[in-house]
């Protein structure tokens, strides 16, 4: 919850599921994004920036869902500075407890010129619309003066005394390129404060990019010139190099909580869970050596951390795996646990599951505990977030048979369950097995989709580990010509994205990949029904 | 090369070989040891610390045979301020062009206390012997007060002075537990300069650790109040959250040099095959989110980097694919090139390739060749880090047929090659295909490896992409007994990656799983005979 009465409290504006989202390759369907919110509200959060509600019909369904399901924190959409996308936004957050719009517009003269094509004037006009626009429907109105960092800083402070006048609460100052250093980005801040003093009487906050490994330590520097809100993201994903990392942030308030003296709302607990939601579906490793997250992060020496004899000159809250929940290994089912065991589990794990849900889980459960020793909770997590990818398959794999050798070419054969419930059957000779149960279920389901991720993790160690695969596929142009769907317009290609987890990798890349290819072709489906959008992909953002 | 006239010329000394081998998981044979080491000079780093002699018999052949073979930087070996680790420090380094000793002992009450169970007067003396010893050997002396951000300063301060006293011509100062804060690291370093003057005339060098993502921050931090030399890794690979990140750090001077005016000699183009180097042999994943390395590093929208009218505060270099060497995708043949292009080719990406090997090489392109319609550079390097795994696999997987199906649990027959030439056989039906053969594997040899890591990734999108297979096992006392080696003592577990790559994920995972075993008996043979030494996992570094 908010506190802004308390100067030491930092608030965490989280846009993992705006700007992380926005990232290469991830595709999030809505049932996705509120499993991710639910997680950031447990987490304790203060902001869920949920979605860019024009973008697509898909981005709004799914900020309208967070604003009217998600409690807790403040629920923000995003808009550049026109009525339409404002309009959006509004509608799309209006039924949160407590909503936010949040508007951009470019105050550096590269983007004013070449991106806007307009003039410093026109910049100033639209700050001022769209500010006051948001304000008729909203107490709480964000404004960004995207990529500041390289716009002259005279000329943002005229626009950022606008947005002020016109009534924004908070005003966040990005660092859209990633360039900044953190004395320099302390030193633009500190230099705002003076032009416009009435900074002072709303919230500043800061968006950085880590292209140059800086993202933390500038929101840092931000936070000690005066910033009271820091926007990152689970992970740190983003645009290229991604956001500032959100546990990384939160975890240096938190050990240096003795010399710094800021605190923020998170529940460190809840950090790793979050790490593993979002990773397992973005289809987004986290790199073992990853600070805080990372499968290493306190695999650590004897010795190394032991908080014994402190000198006077810096203290230290001496951080482990249990304070930021990497303990949750420690759950154990079995292949005699019964389906009251289960559902006690699941509800430690924070997942409310009755019903046909509990018998389907269940029964995966069962299949499971028949071949591994122990079901741990970091199997059950898994297992439940595939659930809740299956829910909304269209093409499902029902059955595979593959034959792969060093001695001739793999050949595999799929049945395929369509959207129209029938199954249709494929088969293919490929370079490798999984090879060939993908072009199999292509053969199959007459779409020409083409692979361009495909990635296999382990969810837990081990020889009996349960494997999990994430592909990305395309469909374009040529593919569309087959899809068959009546009055689809192709001008763009669409990717998809799908993960599965089961013991045989072979079953999991079928399943994954026909997950994958139904998101493909759904996206394509919104992107041909949304002819006034622009696409998605020219939207550039904070 | 080093120009310490220079004084805006910051030193790079790159850890990758020690402080990154040391992370869990990671085990690195000489030979390719020797290939990572040779792309560091190829890199243009001042410094390559090559391992930590003592440790084992493995440590100091790498150190060793680095030493005699790579030319351009310093050489330097880590060694603990005691007569016997110095002096195997210097047998391994010696030969080299420009040998260093890197000693280091740690300053911190809770080191001296709980770790070294000393005193501070002995940690002195220790100080003042092993670098005078280093010295008597060798000119280039570097000296480490370990956990030093956690000691008392004035202490720290006297055990300087004594070190520099002694000759040590660099002085390395670690935040070994990775707490630290930018400024309070720059505090730190400035007031050990007030109190041992003698440091300006000295090489004052940083190593962070990445633990609250300030790493680089801290080390920027560091150069900007003085310090020289930057202690880093590629990928920042580490210990836990890794090391400062060498591609992030030299990328910020770069991009920043008109207003920070600090160089160092890395060749940027260099970087992105050193990444994927590194990355490939160490089995250690890079996220997409990664700074300068990670897939979307350079995946930006159009109009955010365009170069145009800049304004006066701030100049950018900006970097793109092309500055750290990431376009190297655009060299391609197809299956009509002949052995001349491809030996061509290879020579382009730094490799010299004739006789047997070239052979062998142009054998396996083919074979790709057939499958794909192009082989583009990114393959053919890791064909060829393939094949330098190949020529020292004791165990290979000499072919293998799987049946898979989700009507029935897969079953898996393989032939492998012992160290004696002979060809065994196993079987195995598993709960998947890829668990079937590395049972079947662990059946043909006895062994009874258990699979502790297990990740595919693949080489160059797209249908027909290569995938690289990374698996890690382990061997344990029970094992042992199975082993039938003579005299073999079975203290110690054992653990083993393996790589493999090709377009058959089967296949891949069983090559890999044999690498694996491979790597994991020699390390216990090597455990076994070398009694003298401390294991390895017990020796705690800056």
């Amino acid at each position: 919850m908010t506190a802004p009465q308390d100067p030491d409290r930092v608030l965490i504006f989280d846009t993992t599921l705006r700007d992380g989202e926005q990232s290469p390759g991830i595709s999030l369907n809505t049932t996705e994004k509120l499993e991710i919110a639910h997680q950031l509200a447990r987490l304790g959060v203060d902001v869920i920036e949920a979605g860019f509600p024009i973008a697509s019909p898909g981005d709004f369904e799914a900020v309208q869902a967070i604003a009217r399901e998600v409690e807790g924190p403040i629920i923000a959409g995003l808009a550049r500075a026109n009525p339409a996308d404002v309009d959006r936004a509004w509608e799309a957050v209006r039924d949160a407890e407590r909503p936010r719009i949040h508007t951009f517009v470019s105050t550096s003269d590269i983007h004013i010129v070449h991106q806007l094509q307009a003039t410093r004037e026109d910049v100033k006009g639209l700050a001022r619309a769209s500010v006051a626009q948001a304000k008729e429907y909203c107490e709480d109105v964000e404004f960004s003066p995207m990529d500041a960092t390289r716009a002259d800083l005279d000329f943002t402070a005229e626009v950022l005394q606008i947005a002020i006048d016109e009534g924004a609460t908070t005003i966040n100052i990005p660092d859209t390129v990633g360039y900044a250093m953190p004395q320099e980005y302390a030193e633009f801040l500190t230099t705002l404060y003076e032009r416009v003093p009435e900074l002072r009487d709303v919230v500043l906050s800061v968006h950085c990019h880590d292209d140059l490994g800086l993202a933390v330590a500038n929101s840092f520097a931000g936070v000690l010139a005066g910033a009271r809100q820091v926007e990152c993201a689970i992970n740190g994903i983003g645009e290229r190099a991604g956001n500032a990392s959100l546990e990384e942030f939160v975890m240096l308030l938190h050990t240096r909580a003795a010399d710094v003296g800021l605190t923020t709302g998170v529940n460190t607990r809840e950090i790793a869970r979050a790490s593993r939601l979002v990773s397992r579906l973005t289809g987004y490793a986290v790199q073992p050596n990853k600070a805080i997250v990372g499968r290493n992060a306190f695999a650590h020496e004897s010795g190394i951390h032991q908080d014994g004899v402190l000198k006077e000159r810096t203290t230290y809250e001496i951080m482990d795996a249990t304070t930021v929940g990497l303990d949750a290994n420690q759950l154990v089912l079995g292949k005699h646990s019964g389906r009251h065991a289960l559902r006690a589990a699941l509800e430690e794990l924070g997942y409310q599951v009755d019903g046909q849900t509990l018998n389907t889980a269940f029964k995966r459960f069962k299949e499971i505990a028949d071949k591994k020793k122990q079901v741990t909770a970091l199997d059950l997590e898994a297992l439940v977030t595939d659930e809740l990818r299956e829910e909304v398959a269209a093409y499902t794999m029902e059955w595979f048979e593959v034959e792969a050798s060093s001695r001739r070419p793999p050949h595999a054969t799929v049945g395929v369950r369509t959207p129209d419930g029938e199954v249709v059957q494929g088969a293919f000779t490929g370079d490798g097995p999984i090879d060939a149960i993908f072009r199999a279920i292509n053969a199959a389901t007459g779409l020409d989709a083409r692979l361009r991720d495909f990635r296999v993790d382990a969810v837990t160690g081990g020889q009996d580990a349960l494997g999990e695969v994430s592909v990305v596929v395309e469909l374009g142009p040529n593919a569309g010509e087959r899809i068959g769907l009546p009055g689809v317009l192709l001008r763009e290609r669409a990717t998809g994205a799908g993960q599965a987890v089961t013991t045989d990798i072979i079953e999991a890349a079928g399943i994954a990949y026909a997950r994958a290819l139904t998101n493909a072709v759904r996206r394509m489906q919104a992107q041909a029904a949304d002819e006034a959008s622009e696409p998605t992909a020219e939207l550039a953002t904070p």
